[in-house]
């Protein structure tokens, strides 16, 4: 899904991009049209919802076919695996096209869920705590988001302990390490280091126990889990019911870090060419 | 725990009431002095947290006896169940005298916790939807708390269909009769009624099973589920992790509607005293 392209041609009717534009295919659409995309509250477009593989959706036909005339069925509505794909117009985000490309790939997914989920889904507050699940480069991108957001304290947890360095690159200020917490859990390591949890816990792995696990990491009265790991089909999440309801914390999730591609995608890359992020 | 009651005499450093003053006693404390009391994100007091049977918290020492002398403990703090009780500052609330006792007994839990959850907790906006599972006391508090905040559509969700007779007095609009649905489940009767989910929906029952298909009746996208019930000791509420990542929807508990006793209380009571509600 990382990928930066090129228009090669446009279809009737679109006038948004034309040949030759730089452009990121995103699989979350932006129809720009439907409720949810007029709103401020929801990134999830309910025109074109999220599909693994779905068919092309609009006029329920394809454009997109193999060299023998066979249709192509869509992976995550862009296909850009392949070295040519055909995707909606609600799938495309036009960019400043002096970007690098192997920059600008990093938007159409990744990065942008984790920066996203911080600055969007999180809207993370100066001076707040933050604990990470997983410094991949999606956490990595949470600590950036939450780092520009003003967090204070940014705890990455992983098992790798190498993480730290390139977790510090990012605004990393503390690390627990899962594999090694000295006969404490993770949640009472970051609890003790914040001084009673962290007010943002982010799951970035995708792991049922991990999500409970930032849970508990979370600051009561007002700490909020978000999650961002895909987890395996079928699995559930399981919370304590009475944690629920005397907490005072909140679950939700952050599907591409709850941006809106047309809208925030823009501001990202300014930001990057403003050599901000 | 709803009562209300006058004062008989206050221990030293007490200047906040005095003898004679009409007063709830309030089972979650507002110390007025931690970060939690100061701050307006949260109403679970740090000083002296929520516990069901604890000692008297404050030095540590008990001055609530039986004839004998015997150290009695709390139950909930307050022990308002006796005919006399002895309780920390931190738990009273002092209110205006005009309010019969009958009505202001309300205040001390049940009315609270329902309208708080809507105003408070969840801050109901002008023109949204809600669904409430349950119309007892609380859950019509909710009804009346999300009609003041212009809530439009009120989905009264009980198995006994007199609840909506007397729901439609707190602004109830619309009943799902949960025993009997068609061969539908509860979530798809306020999915169509709602064209789609309620934007908040709250449990007042205590089930986890009902926390799940509160889940399931918000909105995509943006829809909140907020947990008043009280469940069964050890009872955990699970949730799918695709729909925790993809329905951008949020899980949440209120406790006591997410009130602070001693600044929100006196509000309803004026709110009630003006017959707004």
């Amino acid at each position: 899904m990382f990928y930066c392209r090129v228009v090669e041609s446009v279809g009737e009717d679109v006038d948004e991009v034309t040949e030759g534009d730089t452009v990121i295919p995103i699989f979350l659409s932006d129809c720009e049209e439907c409720v949810d995309c007029k709103s401020k509250k929801s990134n999830l477009c309910s025109k074109f919802p999220f599909k693994v593989s779905p068919w092309m959706p609009r006029y329920e036909t394809s454009r997109f076919t193999d060299l023998k005339g066979e249709v192509l069925y869509h992976f995550l509505s862009v296909s850009s695996f392949t070295e040519y794909t055909v995707v909606d117009i609600a799938h495309i985000t036009k960019i400043d096209s002096s970007i690098p490309p192997n920059r600008a790939c990093l938007l159409s997914c990744g990065v942008s869920t984790g920066f996203g989920a911080a600055w969007r889904t999180a809207n993370v507050e100066t001076g707040s705590t933050v604990a990470i699940f997983g410094l991949g480069s999606i956490g990595l991108a949470v600590a950036e988001g939450a780092r520009l957001c003003g967090a204070t304290k940014i705890i990455g947890v992983d098992v790798n302990p190498n993480k730290f360095e390139i977790g510090k690159k990012f605004g990393v200020t503390d690390f627990v390490n899962a594999g090694d917490c000295e006969n404490k859990s993770v949640s009472q390591m970051v609890n003790e280091i914040t001084g009673g949890g962290a007010d943002y816990c982010f799951e970035c792995v995708g792991l049922p126990s991990l999500v409970q696990e930032a849970y508990a990491c979370c600051r009561k009265g007002w700490g909020k889990a978000i999650v961002l790991g895909v987890a395996n089909p079928g699995s559930q999440v399981s919370l304590s019911s009475f944690d629920v309801l005397h907490s005072g914390k909140t679950l939700t999730g952050s599907l591409f870090g709850g941006l809106k591609a047309k809208t925030d995608i823009p501001i990202l890359i300014k930001r990057y060419l403003d050599k901000v992020i």
